[in-house]
């Protein structure tokens, strides 16, 4: 069909929203302008799968792949990515395709934040009151000068920079105020290898006293997940808080996709916006949450990966994705947050937080500050689970660091019926060893609807100690359940049956999926070992602290994720969950110099060990394609309790 | 006449130019508009009467105010600010309304220009070219990183200032020149008291080496005229030169009709457009004579008085003109020339001068600069005669400087016939003393039209020196002379006879033109003496040398201003012209980063003198409302010489 510049309505439930698009329209962009959240992990390549939706009513041009089956071609699913508009339309999402907003956040388990320690609370944004005399013939030099006069007096301040947006409204604030006036001061950066810095910027003068009102705003921005909070300067306080699904998702769901949609013409542009357009929403909610007026938050600080900070600068990530993998630059200077489309008064900057190398970026970097690894003499081990898995070892004299690409499996990408952790995602899973009979929790108490990253570890690590699959992750053929069966996709388990999910379909953990989860957890445990050997250390023994940060790490159980050779194998107490480690550390700078510019040292402390094409790294990850490793000395706790849960087993059998 | 929104044609003669406006437009924001320069000294309020134009056809709606006379209305003159447009309309500008480009600038008398010393050639722009090594998987740094290291290792330089608009094009450039770029840094100040510079910052990156194409621009932002230099950064040399009128001479001729225009709404943006254009053009013509290609000039260097620098820089500057008369600021923050509208790329910062106060600009200090007197230990009288005339006496140790408002007369202002120093104004200026004939000399022997400033000097010198006037500024009334007679404004001078003019009028001096002179003069003088006896020293005789800038000032007669008592009694060979001095520093710090740093220092330096309500001032100022002096001592060799002539004259008259 040709496109033409016929308009057509199209109407999305459950969110029940129309949009009026022009025939000839993409379908998943339809639902993109319309602000209807549709996975789609590919970038809409079509090969993921995952933005199938329903076609209630009308007609749209569409190929199907092998993602579809031809049942569900015939059902009226199609995939979003791979359809045009052709009449007006009533498309249903699907609980499966959904991104639901409700549970992006979630308690982690016993998270202990606050871990840095030794910084004096000092922000870097600073507000001064002043009240100058008048000009008079003899005595009128400009009025900057008079304010620097007096800042120099009442403060003892001088050799300050002066935005030149200050010193526009300066003769009109000065007057206005009678003479009295409030100074917002910044500091952006001490000078090399001293703890000096340089001299502070004004960036904001109002009339009166204002310094009561004193904000300032930190940020996560994940490639998932969009984190914000509202700070109040003056007490140290989080006043606010918001999260919401960075609007890129639809165009991605993982860097690579989203750095390929970058080389499209335009792509680069609509993912900032995107991303711009998701923080502009969450600063929205924090002031409607605080009643706090926009105009006195004063900076932005702010943490994310390299290639969603480079997104966000408008710089493009094509090098990061392309060997040698090079960002733009480690660090950036502050740049104004209305430049970039933060709807911000135009005073306030943001920092963004310095990356280490293309895949250790200024997450990583402010949740090691935040976490104080930094300030210790004790060696710690640093990880941040995730597609991209990040880890640093290292204490107050060095830190190194690795990133191991695990792929998406850990949330819920390239698994059968993974998913999102939201409402409905299996989450905890016990066996009865007997009957092989599962019992299942979910997020939020939902019926069941997918599995989630936290949910397949203790899947994986329940399987394994029941005996239904072996340390090769493969399935006991022998077993007598009507669970274990022959799927499309070789062996599967049977989680729950189609009438107790709500997609109306068995929920299975296959071998393709266990599959997944080895190669994840083996890229993590072999980045690890590389790591800990790379800095001459022979055994993870040696870590006295391992800080798991990341919205995803929270939820894991420690216990099973050794199990099943995620995590090494140390005692339980020696493991400490931070929560969203780059949101902590984009916090405590708020309110600390000292802190931010020990992002600055840290950042150029962390010694990157490029993994990807590193030998001892391929050993290592081959070797730990095993539950928990093909090594069982590795792992002598597990090895243990397998051999106790084994002859257990061998017993009951006998028993029986 | 209600204005409507109908459209009318308007033909401007001689220039040729057409423009469509609105019925009800007024005429003199029409002639702005079509880039027709009309005089309107007053800034369209209708009291100078100097933007008369002749309605040849058509039809406006006008009121007469007195400086139109009876007769001139009746001939169809009307002044263009009084006047709206009723139908389409055919006017004629008469030649003494309006302002010639042809001959706004001229060679001066004996300039010698460079007279500051033991400066270095090292621009603060500088061009730097690295060849870097590829990144490889071994050497992933980010691509700031390999820039920084490579400038570290050729050149030594470390704790570069990146801009983001760099960062933003880094990745980019480095592949296109594979590797091999050229750098340009910029130094923007030096710590204080210090020689120390801050960290240069990198303005721009280019693939290749293009350090051959290394070039600035130099600006002089004058009421009346703007001056621009390119320079030639490898060379030191100027490669091309321009001058036109500041485009905001339509809307007034001196500042504080200007700072009024600023008032009404809108009124800012209007003038900061105004001599933005004038900017670009200038640029332009720039462009166009050196054949340079825009996108290698780095930086522009602008000197101009407080008030011009605050309207370029967006800056109201209303309280420029109110008592106690203070400006926002002296020092100005380097800003992005295009965010001013200036048409250059994005990378070039705009440096302006340092002022000292409302009324001693940063066209004074770049003035000082540039001739070097704040180096030197010899004591120095700088001056820049003008409708606001500025003073500096000092040395290497101290400099003191005021301002006086000497009003128009310089530039022909306030003068019956006064004009502005283009083709056809009288200069030159001698009388036969036996039968009182003029011998008239015109700029560009062009029939006489008015008298410029120099020559308003020159003829009232010679009126004195023949005793055609006393040395209280009166026409002595007993000569036998038919030039002599009494006008409409007392007693007169003709200095040509309406059919020798190009105006088709007498050409005449009148008393009150003297007074005008007289006062301006007398400001100029008394302004010297305040300041030398402010600083304790007694007399003028102590200036080793004095310095007169600007343009004005270069075309006057050095022993004929002493005669009037403009000058001080000096030998004429300590007197040094030097043309334009504001564009003489900007081209200077241009060249040399020790002269840049020495403007902050000059600046900082300089003591300003408020003379407006100083009692000193005002009695030397009435002293000197005489010719030359009512205290004959302080021009000893003008005593002489008007003795000398008196005597002569006794003796002629005794013989006749």
């Amino acid at each position: 069909m040709a496109k033409n510049l016929v308009r057509r309505k199209v109407h999305f439930s459950p969110d029940n929203v129309d949009i009026v698009v022009e025939a000839g329209t993409n379908l998943l962009e339809a639902a993109i302008d319309a602000g209807v959240h549709i996975n789609a992990s590919c970038g809409g390549a079509g090969v993921c799968g995952t933005c199938k939706v329903l076609i209630e009513k009308g007609e749209v041009e569409s190929t199907r792949t092998e993602k579809l089956s031809e049942e569900e071609y015939k059902q009226g699913l199609r995939q979003a990515c791979q359809s045009r508009v052709v009449t007006d339309l009533t498309v249903y999402v699907p609980a499966e395709s959904r991104l639901e907003k409700a549970v992006v956040s979630r308690e982690g388990k016993k998270v202990s934040e606050v871990l840095a320690t030794g910084w004096r609370f000092k922000p870097p944004l600073n507000k001064l009151f002043v009240e100058l005399p008048p000009p008079t013939l003899e005595d009128n030099i400009s009025d900057l000068s008079r304010l620097f006069k007096g800042i120099k007096q009442r403060y003892n301040l001088s050799n300050l920079w002066m935005d030149f947006g200050v010193v526009k409204n300066l003769a009109k604030v000065l007057r206005k105020g009678d003479w009295k006036i409030t100074v917002t001061t910044l500091v952006t950066a001490a000078k090399p290898r001293t703890k000096e810095w340089r001299r502070p910027r004004v960036i904001n003068i109002e009339p009166g006293d204002t310094r009561e009102k004193h904000y300032s705003l930190a940020f996560d921005i994940g490639t998932t997940t969009v984190c914000g909070q509202l700070l109040d300067l003056n007490r140290g306080k989080i006043i606010a808080e918001s999260i919401d699904y960075n609007g890129q998702i639809s165009y991605g769901a993982d860097v690579i996709t989203r750095i390929a949609y970058c080389q499209k013409p335009g792509g680069l542009k609509k993912l900032q916006q995107a991303v711009v357009a998701t923080i502009n929403g969450v600063i929205e909610e924090l002031l409607v949450q605080s009643q706090v007026d926009a105009k006195y938050i004063g900076h932005i600080m702010l943490a994310g990966n390299t290639t969603m900070t480079q997104i966000l600068l408008g710089l493009d990530p094509k090098y990061i994705r392309l060997a040698p993998y090079t960002p733009v630059a480690n660090f950036f200077p502050p740049v104004r947050a209305n430049s970039l489309g933060i709807k911000v008064r135009k005073q306030v900057y943001l920092f963004t937080f310095p990356a280490v190398a293309s895949y250790v970026g200024g997450d990583i970097v402010s949740g090691i500050v935040g976490a104080g690894v930094h300030q210790r003499k004790d060696l710690t081990f640093f990880m941040d689970i995730g597609t991209n898995g990040e880890i640093v070892v290292g204490n107050s004299d060095w830190l190194a660091t690795a990133s191991c690409s695990a792929g998406p499996a850990f949330e819920g990408g390239g698994i059968k019926h993974g998913m999102v952790a939201t409402n409905g995602a299996i989450e905890n899973f016990d066996i009865n060893p007997s009957n092989l009979e599962p019992e299942i929790g979910t997020i939020g108490g939902a019926k069941p609807k997918g599995i989630c990253g936290s949910g397949l570890i203790n899947i994986v690590a329940g399987l394994l100690e029941a005996g239904v699959i072996g340390q090769n992750g493969k399935f006991n053929p022998d077993l007598p359940s009507k669970r274990i069966r022959r799927g499309s996709d070789g062996c599967e388990y049977v989680l729950c049956w189609a009438p107790e999910t709500q997609i109306g379909k068995d929920i299975v953990i296959t071998e393709v999926d266990i599959d997944n989860l080895l190669r994840a957890k083996g890229a993590m445990y072999a980045g690890c070992q590389t790591l800990t050997r790379g800095v001459g250390m022979s055994c993870c023994a040696d870590f006295e602290r391992v800080i798991i940060a990341g919205a995803f790490g929270s939820h894991i159980d420690i216990e099973r994720a050794i199990t099943i050779g995620l995590l090494p194998d140390l005692p339980v107490d020696r493991f400490v969950f931070i929560g969203n480690g780059s949101l902590l550390g984009a916090r405590l700078t708020s309110f600390s110099r000292d802190l931010l510019d020990d992002a600055r040292r840290v950042a150029n402390m962390m010694t990157n060990f490029e993994l990807s094409e590193n030998v001892d790294f391929m050993n290592n990850y081959v070797a730990a394609l095993f539950l928990p490793h093909t090594n069982a000395d590795e792992f002598p706790s597990v090895k243990k309790k397998l051999d106790r849960l084994s002859k257990g087993k061998l017993k009951r059998r006998i028993t029986a």
